[in-house]
């Protein structure tokens, strides 16, 4: 099944825009978790136990794993395996190299690890992202206008008549043949957000930002609806994590993400 | 001490500018070598083995190990652990992610790994980057224009009165508050090249794409030297490891770093 089509399908029978970044930081850990790899995986299985029933999607970003060198990386492959089937799994991997090597890795990160999709860095242009693209069941979500501050140093920058986000969006556009590309755009960026919307509507939008990274949620899903589009994903990552330091942090992150995905579809409404 | 010290040091030592990327690509392997993650090691060990007398700089591409999963993984430690002391260890890993997260990979890559150097993406821009730069002794090479076509998409798109490549690099000159920072530019771009060297000297250069993508050796070296400046690198990869294909592919491997090596420095004379 194409990616957009999976995606309206599976928002449609969960009633959520809410997706989970699974970013294991060992150093926040709550009360009885191993600060290692083990932990991550305990970690892992209990806050998508907790949070399934209000969730999308799960995005591992895969720094927090890398961070643990080859032991990281089979906590990714069974973190990777946890993720139920009837969500969608984001690899945010932020990859992207000349066209032989980003063939690399997709092959390992859309085949291997079978993700569901991908971030993408779109710096190196249009044969740095097609092995992404190839398989019209994987997205492939591009950097645009991230939640950091340093998005102003080139993302936001004039390049002509347009911002240069907006010659990222255009030329996602045209690398959408096969309905499988989207956009990043922080929740941090509202403003940006609507105008987005209006401009691009087809794309599907992954958000992330809301929460730790001061994302305004009321603001950002009211952009995010101001046209009829392609499903936006709204991600919170430490703001449902580590809602608890104790041993009930699982029933917190239960709580935090019901009252999440509720105030997301509460603001869709109004 | 101080990356950039280091560089001057190793290439006025070794009397080279030449970088050998470490890409091993088990499809094209010679004869006798074993198409798996043992065959890695194997072949990295005889191309170092081969090349070394040559060489300032090996330079690993990390999508040809990730391609392998948590085997990839063991196999860059053990291809890292095998980079002389007296060359310059690249991990040609094209990371960037906000701040908090980019730590992480910095620690994975410059900490764990000890890589002596990284190539980063600076599209989410400078709070992305810092903490890559945080150790004067590592250097970060920062992807400004890159060999491949897509290059024309962002990187030379017109921004005001600037290039948008020229907007990264004036930003990179502000972020070398420690004499680590460089970029890299495609051998396939002498223009830029040159005019980049007239722009920013102090910046030390990756040039990568000479050979197999196309990169003309004499006009790359006589730009890259058009000015006195920060020591420039000159990579090649797949012209150096796969030579030949067959038994005698350390032989040839050794033959064609030496002649590279050798033109490089009578190009640079010219």
């Amino acid at each position: 099944m194409i990616f957009l089509e999976k995606l309206i399908q599976l928002v449609e029978q969960g009633g959520s825009f809410l997706c989970v970044g699974l970013d294991p930081d060992v150093k926040i850990f709550p009360a009885g978790i191993p600060k290692n790899c083990d932990g991550i995986v305990e970690f892992n299985r209990e806050i998508i136990a907790a949070t399934k029933d209000f969730t999308i999607a799960y995005k591992p970003n895969f720094a927090f794993y890398e961070r643990w060198g080859v032991a990281g990386w089979k906590a990714l492959e069974q973190t990777r395996r946890m993720i139920p089937a009837d969500k969608i799994a984001i690899a945010d991997a932020k990859r992207g190299d000349i066209g032989n090597t980003s063939k690399m890795y997709a092959q390992a990160i859309l085949q291997e690890l079978d993700f569901d999709a991908i971030t993408v860095n779109p710096w190196m242009g249009e044969d740095s992202v097609e092995p992404f693209l190839e398989n019209e069941e994987k997205g492939v979500y591009f950097l645009t206008v991230t939640s950091n501050s340093g998005s102003q140093d080139f993302q936001k920058q004039q390049s002509g008549d347009k911002i240069m986000y907006e010659r990222v969006i255009e030329n996602v556009q045209l690398w959408n043949r096969k309905q499988n590309a989207g956009i990043v755009v922080g929740a941090t960026q509202p403003e940006e957000l609507r105008k987005i919307r209006d401009f691009a509507p087809e794309l599907p939008i992954l958000i992330p930002g809301l929460g730790a990274q001061g994302g305004d949620l009321e603001a950002s899903v009211s952009a995010a609806f101001s046209c009829d589009g392609a499903p936006p994903l709204f991600n919170q990552s430490r703001g449902i994590l580590y809602a608890d330091s104790g041993k009930d942090f699982a029933e917190v992150a239960h709580q935090t993400a019901q009252k999440t995905r509720n105030a997301i579809n509460k603001a869709k409404e109004q």
